[in-house]
């Protein structure tokens, strides 16, 4: 296997802590997301959406998804768990990924894609261009906001974001929550019950990739 | 079980037909989106992202998500499968069904929303009102165009969407191929490879749900 990746870049970092916390070592190559690499014909023959991050398998099968990647990496390395333990709590462990990706990774990129200075026609990765939309960066904003007050109020209701165990949808809304900071959206100040968990996951070796 | 559902919607409509594909058979209570029923706290309890669909199950959890409700009902009920049959397998389907969602149905949902008069103020779904962006709506539509162009490219490659088999990425572009008639965006003339598979999947019994 050979994992594509962006050190820098928040998408791919939620499968570099997913490789972590599986204690899994897979042989990494770096993607150079600003000179454009992700856009030669080399990187679309493994990924014509252009993103990274890339899994590919050693039978030359190229996964360009986050969370088929993830998928993948949990059949082939069940322990520990991160998808869920039985039939119901894997749908409730996507659910919840699904919500923190949505609401959380998606809205923050909204904000940041449609308004940064360096990101002009560049409002959706993939291939195509896409002119910035101030009213989507200001909505994508709005959003944001009401991510981090929502993620508060579940995790005044549960140790972590899909129940009591630490999950994959921690790591979303993890990539989510510090994604914020790119665009200067912090954790509230009464945002007790999200502070203490953003602590706690934060202090996970993982956490640090 | 019970399933919550609006027989006029696209979203529900992925599950309805992966229902009928398991040949399961789930009582199902229709919710009057039109007259707001989802936005009652007597739903929100169910799902407080005030959307269909949502699987209740009988401890009471609701699954308030397409791919969780779909990812339970493969793990109750493993035949026929229809998230993959091996690790690689699982992934690439899942990589192909998100790729029908992004690139379809929330394309689609983006134009409509953001452009339809009866949707003032609705332009995202859930319990917040967000205004149209009329910029959004035109972009909505031409990804709608390039995702139509591209799956038939894709469909000159692969019998089916995610491979040779009938997958839940079928049902996904299904959905999205159908939802796209209501901003009258058609299968292109030229789309041989689209109409083939399209004429194909929509024979099947589950889609005339």
């Amino acid at each position: 296997m050979k994992f594509y990746d962006c050190s820098t870049a928040p998408s791919p970092r939620r499968v570099r802590i997913f490789i972590a916390e599986k204690g899994m070592d897979i042989p990494t190559v770096q993607v150079d997301l600003r000179g454009g690499e992700q856009m030669t014909p080399e990187f679309r023959a493994k990924n014509p959406r252009c993103t990274v991050p890339v899994l590919e398998l050693d039978d030359g099968t190229c996964l360009g998804d986050i969370v088929a990647i993830q998928r993948y990496l949990e059949e082939i390395q069940p322990e520990p768990p991160l998808l869920g333990r039985d039939a119901k709590d894997k749908a409730v462990v996507a659910m919840w990924d699904r919500a923190m990706e949505f609401d959380g990774v998606l809205a923050v990129a909204e904000a940041l894609r449609n308004a940064a200075k360096g990101m002009a026609n560049r409002a959706l990765t993939g291939p195509v261009d896409y002119a910035q939309i101030p009213e989507l960066a200001e909505r994508g904003r709005q959003r944001v906001r009401r991510f981090l007050a929502d993620l508060d109020t579940r995790l005044g209701d549960s140790a972590h974001v899909a129940g009591p165990d630490y999950t994959v949808a921690d790591i979303t809304a993890l990539v989510a929550v510090d994604f914020a900071g790119w665009i200067k959206e912090a954790i509230p100040d009464d945002a007790g019950n999200l502070k203490r968990w953003h602590a706690e996951v934060s202090a996970r070796p993982s956490a640090k990739l």
